[in-house]
């Protein structure tokens, strides 16, 4: 469900539809029904209808209906709640993502006990202790993505980099720090909702658990952008918190500033010196690769912009969504050491 | 109430009795009974008397317990609860700082309704929007303490800095961003318990108010540390949302490693070139000056380590706890500068 916004920023419908394990049935969205997903976003390969409502969707049988945008602020718009209810009537499940958690909406609550299905709120974090440093006894190798903004790429690229790392016979494991990850891979906590003070622990919390599930590669998703007016906190949690040994910057070349506000957004070289310095102070980790979000452009252009960034960073370089993850993962991968936190000399 | 620990961390009781306008009857700690605030904390410059329970305190006729620490993690110790109950039977009302919310605890909640008292959780914080940036338009000159550390002074230098410049004329405002603030000005909100997606709106929105009440200087309480393993994303939320034009920061110069973590605490230089960098993304902002708490130290070493700081920085360097704010003040007062956000350029 995208109403008037599948073909924009419907970041949780697109990330679901190209990555997820459940099959798409049909997307709901009155300004391109009648196509189908692929006539309006090609590169998510898929076939499904664009549908105008809940009402023609059930045709097709679904189980689940998927609120697949995060409006800023993570209220849910008004105009949708008739069309939740409709699904709830029809016993759907509801799976959303938006900070206003549906459950504790009273209407929908008792609408969903009534009609007996389920809403799952992927976004309620459960209770997490506090960052406590058992994440830097972890022996897997530990990788963050970062970018240049929100929404640039930075769960994709992470996804990407596991299929290329079980690709080479790795058990990498894909840790989901928001909304979108969480409903592709069925686990995970939405590190923006955690209390900031257990922030870092959350993330702590979510690498402990791939470790303890045996992965042998941990590719943690990133979160906002360390300048970003209001999420940057989430992006630093996750930097400390994860405790990484390295990390992949991603970046949409084209993203002058921050969406929505007025800031710049950083260079390459300005993105890694910060992300390395602030590292540098806890647990050292660098960067070891540049992911491009190449989309907007050209396939000319995407190689100008991939030439570009690893002339000036002279890191590796690619769009791994568009050109496939194999080359850079086996870059990355051979780069990757792990690494101490960083500790105080004992006081004289 | 600070049993066991009132002559350690029980930093709400420490601000309380130093800062508060309320008159502190006594202090509940067996391990000190018998003795005076002075006797154990002699710059506290209180003679309140040290009791060893809630029974003995109640023969001062209080209005109201408060719990005087912040363990870590934010619990209240279970061996406390029946004093905190006692307390309720006699219809005090109970001003709570710990991340576990009592007006939540069902055996608190209904003894309190039962003997017509009240529980104010000053760590529960009011919903708020994300960070706007209204800050910006904000006309008053807006300064942040930040600091090597959690627990080094950020709020007391933030206070005597509040006290200097209204000894000078000018209508400044102390902002409280956590328990023990709140407890002493009435308001504000303690951000580390703000979701991470909205901990730089809380911050916004703490500025705004006090530039509404008209303020002429906003002085914005820090927290945490920016390299603190765990609490670092309430630092960076409060740098990026409260859009100070400038810093003051906090030292404790003994302070080898974040407490109780192995991280070291940075240089006083590192400080600066860390902080000055990241604001230098969003809204540039300098650090003017050096408050050192040198509490550990004698006056001979004081004054050595405020040279040091001095030398090493080049900037204004002082205990203002220790020997008053009004020079420190003065130094920084003629140094601020109302500062513009960065703006990014407009894509050609």
């Amino acid at each position: 469900m995208a109403p008037g916004c599948f073909a924009g920023d419907a970041k949780t419908a697109h990330g679901v539809i190209r990555y997820g394990d459940d099959e798409v049935v049909a997307v709901i969205d009155p300004s391109h029904a009648g196509k189908s997903v692929r006539d309006v976003l090609a590169h998510l390969e898929s076939d499904a209808p664009i549908v105008a409502s809940v009402a023609q969707a059930l045709e097709l049988s679904p189980t689940s209906l998927l609120i697949g945008t995060a409006p800023k602020g993570g209220a849910l718009p008004p105009e949708w709640r008739s069309e939740v209810l409709a699904a709830i009537a029809r016993r759907l499940e509801i799976v959303s993502g938006l900070h206003d958690l549906l459950h504790e909406d009273r209407e929908f609550f008792t609408a969903a006990r009534t009609a007996g299905t389920a809403i799952w709120d992927v976004r309620e974090p459960p209770v997490v202790p506090l960052f406590g440093g058992d994440a830097y006894a972890v022996k897997a190798p530990v990788l963050l993505t970062v970018g240049n903004d929100c929404a640039v790429g930075k769960m994709s690229v992470a996804l990407e980099l596991v299929r290329a790392a079980k690709a080479a016979g790795t058990n990498a494991r894909f840790v989901p720090t928001g909304q979108t990850g969480i409903v592709i891979a069925g686990w995970g906590i939405s590190v923006d909702r955690v209390i900031s003070d257990f922030a870092a622990g959350a993330a702590e919390q979510l690498v402990l658990y791939a470790a303890h599930e045996g992965a042998e590669m941990i590719f943690v998703e990133g979160q906002g952008a360390i300048n970003h007016p209001a999420y940057a906190p989430v992006t630093l949690a996750l930097m400390f918190g994860s405790a990484p040994d390295a990390l992949v910057l991603v970046c949409d070349p084209r993203r002058a500033r921050i969406e929505t506000y007025d800031t710049p957004t950083l260079g390459y070289r300005e993105l890694i010196r910060l992300h390395e310095t602030l590292l540098a102070t806890v647990k050292p980790a660098p960067i070891l690769g540049v992911a491009l979000n190449t989309r907007a452009l050209t396939e000319g252009e995407a190689l100008d912009e991939i030439a570009r960034a690893h002339d000036e960073t002279r890191l590796p370089a690619d769009d791994v969504v568009r050109f496939g993850p194999e080359r850079f993962y086996a870059e990355i991968a051979s780069r990757i050491v792990k690494r101490p936190q960083l500790i105080a000399a004992a006081r004289a």
